[in-house]
């Protein structure tokens, strides 16, 4: 081969090196565990799927619309790659539930596509982890929703974090009873850029772009301000039903007590009541949701934005089916979530996913070192059998190099002796320990570090 | 709403729905903690590539040029899905290889895309699960792939199954030696036919195809049969080593060598001497492979085909760098050991991912439901909670249906005196036990369960 293709990929989309693809793997499984544990099942959809499909409920000027990737396939379909969880498990509903049966939870894990504009971190290959109750209006779920994101953010090592709460029944009432209804649309936009572009100028934008009044913008701002005017979360519900008290809303009332019997079952649960908190200036996905919405934010990033956010919504698959679908649920953002995780130096830095290195010093031993290797294994330790008869400090070097916490060693006295070297490589530490002592000898050394990890 | 869009797959994909993903699932987790537990490490890489990268080394004639998902990006860049994990870790290690360094051992599992015929139970969209060791051309990382396979097939629940090996070095020194180097492709094409056309027909095809004399053609025949004319490894090796004795060839003698090298390694490791079974005819990957061959059978299904194959190759990347990366690996072909399982009933037939369901008896006690379920999570026992206050009846009903294997149910008189109802479903006994044993009580049910299981 003469001439060399260099190698490269796509812009937009990365390898994932093992230094990456460790810690990765370790919040999926972790994921996988939480959701599992509530009862959440997993499906899996194709990656793709007819065109007419993925893009049945975006409307014609949506940006979504020109960063799809859409192509023919062999038989003249017209094919795109998904660019969310959510488009196909609606279709994948429509056509099974009834076999599934309501209500239905279930998780899905994986790759979705979009040819986006790169940069601030984006790819256009990203994963989402989405998990979901289908079939049911229960406030129940909405409420197990925020005990799973609880759990999950817990079980991923986080203790600073806050899950925030809203219904965009409150938002709507507000809305009504101050005959903004049909304003919904732009003034949440507005509101939305609070924090980029400060109170007066949303306030400027609002009477600019939804032709409202100051006084009626200050409203809508009142209404984003009330957390942090009042404090806890009692104060806000507090706060939220003197306001409603003199502009009855059928649909406020229902929010609020949504919102505190979400807070109430919880912090019944076990959940420490500081790690949720109402928020009704989040409005999220302005078309699709419609109950309860959740966003979750890392109290030492949060310019990251929300790493885990949903929903409930009225219908899930009303574009493939007439049976209604009501349903909620979340997604985490698990790309996003690394790179915080990353900037907050929780990931441990491995590039090995066994702990144990038995070197190669004999060549006729391999059996032997194979077969120790097997026995650390089949007690639930990792261990790799050095390939090449290199020399020791070559063996022991690499074996710094890529992560591995112990080396044994075995040569000719070793053997004759039946004992093996332990050798801590965190500590260069060595002993020498009889052939069945090798792996509690190695236990000792493999749980001590990870404890030392935290 | 009115026009409805019918929910449909494309022609040759599917969904996994629970049933299906949860064994797939379990059979990824456990392929990994093996691959772990030797020390390989996860890689991931772009779903999308340059089609010049996938197609840089496939002849202008081959089927997978017409078969690859090929399309113009939103750049105008030429890009397809990758159709296997191999080509794509060559560019990966073309790239990275300075950075990592070697040997470098990794595992890779993700989908793959081919638009090929259906039938046959295949599909366009189907998972690959590789691991190789690249970097070393030490025989102890050919021997270390039959110890995976052996390792891996016992974790996923096999006890009868059978690894053949074969090198290539054997089957072209045997080439060699007969004059028939030129002609490899066409005899191994035949070959490969033995089990299907039978001997006569085999025969007949190489002396038309390949012009050998009937003589040759039995010559090669001939090693096909060794293993079952002679019976056991030794003697199989004993066979080819007197037919060799009167033809040298340096080839077939490193072949041997290895090839019992391996066996007695695996066999000192621990590895049942019959479930390693020399096979001279296996030749696989004509072009590609160069060493060690590795195919691995179900012995109550030997129909299916190989459910785990590979081998060692010369160098990896040569398409994409100077340096040459000799390696061994194989691939777990999960689609077709799933079907497999699926027809010796190994699956078991689950629709939930957690076993106990706590009922929903009062709606204010949705806290205490949810307490306890999260309970009984933190001792590593799914729990989920009915979302609806139905009745006790149908929540039964659907907990029966789905597989749950513990209900625990809870009501005025049962929290009046701290006490819960512990229904065993599949014995349909129920015990009330005192809120502090539930946790002890559900942990029998759950384990004597999996147990009865196997």
């Amino acid at each position: 081969m003469t001439n060399l293709i260099g190698p490269r990929t796509l812009k937009g989309f990365r390898d994932y090196p093992p230094e990456l693809m460790i810690p990765r793997e370790h919040l999926l499984e972790k994921t996988r565990q939480v959701y599992r544990s509530y009862g959440f099942v997993p499906i899996d959809t194709p990656a793709l799927e007819y065109t007419e499909i993925l893009l049945g409920k975006i409307e014609d000027e949506s940006e979504m619309r020109k960063i799809i990737y859409r192509f023919q396939d062999h038989g003249g379909r017209d094919v795109a790659l998904r660019f969310d969880l959510t488009v196909p498990f609606a279709r994948f509903a429509a056509q099974h539930i009834g076999q599934i049966g309501i209500p239905f939870k279930r998780y899905q894990m994986g790759p979705v596509w979009r040819g986006e504009n790169t940069g601030h971190g984006r790819y256009r290959e990203f994963w989402q982890c989405d998990f979901d109750t289908i079939g049911t209006t229960a406030n129940a779920a909405d409420i197990e929703v925020a005990l799973v994101i609880h759990d999950l953010m817990k079980a991923l090592g986080f203790e600073r974090f806050e899950i925030r709460v809203n219904s965009r029944l409150l938002l709507n009432g507000f809305l009504e009873v101050n005959g903004l209804a049909g304003k919904a649309g732009l003034l949440l936009r507005s509101l939305d850029k609070l924090s980029k572009i400060g109170r007066e100028k949303v306030v400027e934008e609002m009477t600019r772009e939804a032709g409202v009044t100051p006084d009626i913008a200050h409203a809508v701002l009142w209404l984003a301000e009330v957390p942090e005017a009042a404090g806890d979360n009692a104060k806000i519900l507090k706060l939220l039903g003197q306001y409603f008290d003199s502009r009855p809303s059928e649909k406020a009332k229902e929010g609020m007590h949504r919102l505190s019997e979400l807070l109430e079952v919880t912090r019944q649960a076990g959940v420490p009541e500081d790690r949720i908190r109402i928020d009704p200036s989040i409005a999220r996905g302005l078309d699709y949701y419609t109950g309860t919405v959740f966003e979750t934010f890392l109290l030492d990033l949060p310019d990251i934005g929300s790493v885990c956010s949903g929903g409930r919504y009225d219908d899930l698959a009303g574009l493939f089916t007439k049976q209604k679908l009501p349903g909620v649920g979340a997604s985490l953002g698990l790309d996003r979530l690394l790179a915080g995780m990353e900037e907050l130096k929780m990931l441990k830095d491995e590039a090995t996913a066994a702990p144990v290195l038995v070197v190669q010093f004999l060549a006729d031993r391999l059996g032997d070192y194979q077969g120790m290797a097997r026995g650390l294994r089949a007690a639930g330790i990792g261990a790799d059998v050095f390939p090449e008869l290199k020399k020791v400090g070559q063996q022991l070097q690499f074996a710094e190099r890529r992560g591995f916490k112990v080396a044994l060693i075995a040569g000719p006295d070793e053997f004759a002796q039946k004992v093996w070297k332990v050798k801590n490589l965190a500590l260069r530490q060595e002993t020498t320990v009889g052939e069945d002592q090798v792996i509690a000898a190695v236990q000792a050394i493999v749980q001590q570090k990870s404890i030392s990890h935290g």
